[in-house]
């Protein structure tokens, strides 16, 4: 199954996406949240849509797409989880998953425009997947119990603005990374049935040219392994979203230019959909 | 004006706090939260008890102390904020305010068991300032400009495991930082007319024996320029907790042990109130 939410911003519809048709999936539930996710939701949606109750979303293709997932209570984001990345970043791989986190209120729609931020130079993209939580996970026994708390995979770009991220906050990275319109989520939550986790591509390109191209399989810790270990730290709620760690192929490395206004990003993972940003400079007005 | 919020877990009554008397304010809004604070809720509660319209809530001593606003959309923390605390954790003073952050989860009651979490032996306290945001704050244009956004201050302790906390992330701080109740919050949200916010004794012991004991007077960075700096790489929103970090007098220092079952933290700020933990062992229960 694939969920998405369309519409305004604050105002996006729930739905089941089958094929190239959108089903509206309000008479099943009001949003795509935590409490949607821990309460069996996904399994309701299923029953209604095979029994043929749900309508067509008619005007599905001109809406906005916002983010699959209402605003989580927290985003928790995995560093340097693709060795080549460490290298580019000018690290060592980790001998255990680096945890930092970013604020909830910057996931926005995967398409959604991206300012850069006041004063930025140095805004870079990361292509990651990322795991929503489906129930609560605390005191997990074993990487495989993990799975059975994951109700989906999204698309996520954690963009970061390397000189706030390294320089300005004593080596603690959330600084650089919690500016508004931060995290484009989606298009699609897809549930763990629909894909290989563990064997997907991912890519990203800047104007058309290849940046990031690579595959989960490359992840030093597994989907898996991640949730087990968040588990014995902290306690991981439904709806909650967790960024995987982002593959090589970024401008912080110093072979592509960071971005700048008029450029388009463009990411992607092998059977969760495609996001398309464009670029924009910041204009003074506050956001 | 002192709110706060008493009840079990969940079901938390918000009241104002006059002197010993408890006012229910629950005919002015259902919770003490980010929508309370931004649409001028402090000032309808000021004028419902001056119009004498709030009924006393009679056994309010009685009821659990929860933390005095609802759960936040993110937790944001100043590390190393007191030059003499940044010695004793062997840094030097930051130039710049250290961002990271806790999961809002983490936000308890200030009066609530501190559960040691399963495999820790560095679990350490950190009585802090906290700012609870009034309204949204991006990009200000000065730090006089910030007060204008908070709508008040609470006592925090900012319980951290410090193993955790350096040694097994990266030297990313939040993994020891996120276990479930290591944020106890409160007893009082106080509106900022009732404290001098700048010179706030702040002061912690462990079973009755002296720990921290220092002054907001102290801080490296102010309250107004914590707020005014965040502004310019994210965006505060309504009810949002934002803590100045803690002074010297941890048990990082090396001068005292860690936390232990058995162990009475006792966490006070002039004007803004007490806390009480019992320390409690894991119980190998999943939380």
């Amino acid at each position: 199954m694939r969920f998405a939410r369309l519409g305004p911003v604050g105002h996006e519809i729930p739905v089941v996406v089958d094929g190239d048709v959108a089903y509206d999936i309000r008479s099943v539930t009001a949003d795509i949240d935590g409490d949607f996710l821990a309460s069996g939701g996904a399994a309701r949606a299923a029953a209604a849509l095979a029994a043929g109750s749900l309508p067509v979303l008619d005007d599905a293709a001109t809406l906005r797409r916002g983010a699959p997932i209402a605003r989580p209570s927290a985003v928790y984001c995995i560093g340097m989880n693709y060795a080549a990345h460490a290298a580019e970043s000018g690290s060592l791989p980790p001998e255990n998953p680096v945890l930092f986190l970013k604020p909830p209120n910057t996931v926005v729609g995967p398409d959604d425009v991206v300012v850069i931020p006041r004063g930025s130079e140095k805004t870079d993209w990361e292509v990651e997947l990322g795991i929503v939580i489906g129930s609560r996970a605390s005191y997990l026994d074993s990487p495989e119990e993990a799975l059975t708390h994951i109700a989906g995979f999204v698309v996520a770009n954690d963009l970061s603005e390397r000189e706030w991220q390294i320089s300005i906050s004593g080596g603690q990275w959330s600084k650089g990374k919690a500016a508004p319109g931060f995290t484009p989520t989606g298009p699609w939550l897809v549930t763990p049935d629909e894909v290989d986790h563990g064997a997907l591509r991912l890519r990203s390109s800047v104007n058309g040219e290849p940046r990031q191209d690579s595959s989960t399989a490359d992840l030093i810790f597994s989907v898996e392994t991640i949730i087990w270990h968040l588990s014995q730290y902290l306690a991981l709620e439904p709806g909650d979203l967790v960024l995987t760690g982002t593959p090589e192929g970024v401008a912080l490395s110093g072979r592509f230019p960071y971005l700048g206004a008029g450029d388009v990003v463009e990411i992607e993972i092998d059977g969760l959909g495609r996001q398309r940003q464009d670029v924009v400079a910041f204009e003074g007005a506050r956001s």
